[in-house]
């Protein structure tokens, strides 16, 4: 049976016979007394299903003029029709919900189960706010449920990919007892000439890259950690001697994010992380859990990047970081930098 | 023997014997008519393997004072040492070169072969600006060169990656011979109403991405292309027929570097290529040089993205575009657009 409805601003009504037809049985619209109220996005395909026909203005439209006046109405009407239409055809219950959809675990639907996932829909082109993330992270924590973003590219193909928290941890410690060296601070990274104090950094910290038998490199960011932790002492090429200010405002003026990554570093490594640089994965830091010989280095757990609170991600480049990590096995992990440091995983999945 | 020479300036001057022993035999150094020049980069190496001293002022300088003072005399000197040590501990003879070293081939050395690569030496923290490949491949092909990018990350750690000149071509021609359909341009895409259309835009030219049974999504930039060779009329909402001129201005205001992409793109297809997107791989394009069946989309072959002429690399963004490319077994090409494309691709090279 063909339904009929009224599309009244950006809504279609019908009449109570709908609450049945289209809502008890299939859970599409929203029961309002006696009429369905069903969006627009649920109208086009229903339209398409040739479950409906729509009329606006005492004509009826056919799904291509539905479409184009949906898509003058809806802002990103057509992203919301296409991930729409993808989670329903595979078996979801949908409903909508500011920004996006609140969807259904396999087997749920609405009156029954709560929903599992709320559906963040964008687009390639639109760049998205750490803010905003976090907004919606907060949200969905505390309905329990899972934040999904469905993300349409330029050939309309979709891809979605779930947001969590997590505080990543290992299990190693800095022996911080006792000043090992004093070391020189090159053009933009740190030698440490003792050959013992060269070794003992490398084996019990896994610092820096032997530069050849009894000379270490160290990289900014690890000097900077060993300084503060007083493990280290380090000089200028002049030999006149670096407190922590001194030295990080030199590297910043090197690298002029580099507080930023450093308190990610600290943080890692705080929490019993090793991370070394992830240039050859295109992010800030590759991370091991645990590293037991350095002769054998294990494959790396997490990539890392470190942003700020206002980051705004283009989605090209998240789809390429989560890409790159996933085709190797890790974890791409964006710590976000404020007061303290969030750590955030972002992951492709196959709703 | 351990000879002894003359820190000067930027060199080192050795006397006459120092000719037979490094240059002669191990291809260090300039001879400049009794004397040998060594530069600063060899002469770190070479105090490092106990072959000279060096004095400065009267005094004997040791590894660590050298290092240091080499350090100030020359700029990058710590990424110059890094990538003379790694390429002559790998057997290869290296001379000094602006911005780097000419390297000889295998089983060659100066005076018996030319060099075979042209090594840039640069570090992760360097962006590297598109028009200073340009002018070194340019100088390395007049000299039947390879150029090779020598990176130097954060860790110290080395990665080469060569980079040539390439023309995409494939074997598939438009057919532009009928208008085919007029179809609607929505907020950020275009759909093409009429079934056959759709059906042929698909089939032929392996357009756009079919909503339903019926109806084809077509990307801004497919559109444009189709709209230019007369294969496609495009309307607005309202529908106003737009033109290329009116449809490339909407598109550029949905995306500012529209015309950048629009150009690649238009060169690819023109060449007999299909593109279609690569944000999975965050990049513009993922391009296939032959699709015979739809329903079998092969591989595709390259990753192409779209650059302007004053285009500065990201050296980290870089790495992650050829690291990906090169996980999934395309090549990383850059379509460098001006008034005509240029593309080039760059590849992780094992030397």
């Amino acid at each position: 049976m063909t339904l009929k409805g009224k599309l009244i601003d950006d809504v279609v009504l019908f009449e109570k016979l709908a609450i049945e037809e289209l809502h008890n049985r299939s859970f599409y619209g929203r029961p309002k007394g006696d009429t369905l109220e069903v969006s627009i996005t649920e109208s086009a395909y229903l339209i398409y299903m040739g479950k409906i026909i729509v009329e606006y203005k005492g004509t009826d439209l056919d799904f291509k003029d539905f479409f184009l006046k949906a898509s003058s109405l809806l802002k990103n009407f057509e992203l919301y029709y296409i991930v729409y239409k993808d989670l329903r055809e595979r078996g979801y219950y949908i409903q909508p919900a500011v920004t996006g959809f609140r969807v259904y675990p396999r087997g749920g639907h609405p009156g029954k189960t709560p929903a599992e996932f709320f559906i963040y829909v964008t687009s390639e082109r639109i760049p998205l706010l750490l803010s905003a993330i976090i907004t919606h992270l907060g949200t969905v924590e505390n309905l329990k449920k899972r934040l999904v973003l469905a993300i349409v590219d330029e050939d309309s193909d979709l891809t979605y990919y779930e947001v969590k928290k997590t505080v990543p941890s290992g299990t190693y410690k800095l022996d911080s007892e006792k000043k090992l060296s004093t070391a020189s601070l090159l053009e933009d990274r740190v030698m440490v000439w003792d050959p013992e104090a060269s070794a003992a950094l490398q084996k019990q910290g896994f610092f820096g890259k032997p530069m050849d038998e009894g000379h270490l490199q160290l990289s900014l960011i690890e000097s900077c950690y060993l300084l503060k932790n007083g493990v280290l002492e380090i000089e200028d090429r002049d030999k006149l001697k670096l407190d922590f200010a001194d030295f990080s405002t030199i590297a910043s003026k090197i690298e002029s994010n580099f507080m930023v990554k450093y308190a990610v570093y600290e943080n890692l490594r705080n929490n019993g992380l090793v991370p070394k640089t992830g240039f050859k994965f295109g992010t800030h830091f590759r991370v091991y859990k645990k590293i037991e010989d350095l002769a054998k280095l294990p494959h790396s757990d997490y990539l890392i990047h470190a942003i700020e609170q206002d980051h705004i991600f283009s989605l090209q480049q998240l789809s390429r970081a989560v890409r790159l990590a996933n085709s190797v096995r890790k974890d791409m992990i964006y710590g976000a930098v404020d007061s303290h440091v969030q750590f955030f995983v972002v992951g492709r999945m196959r709703l």
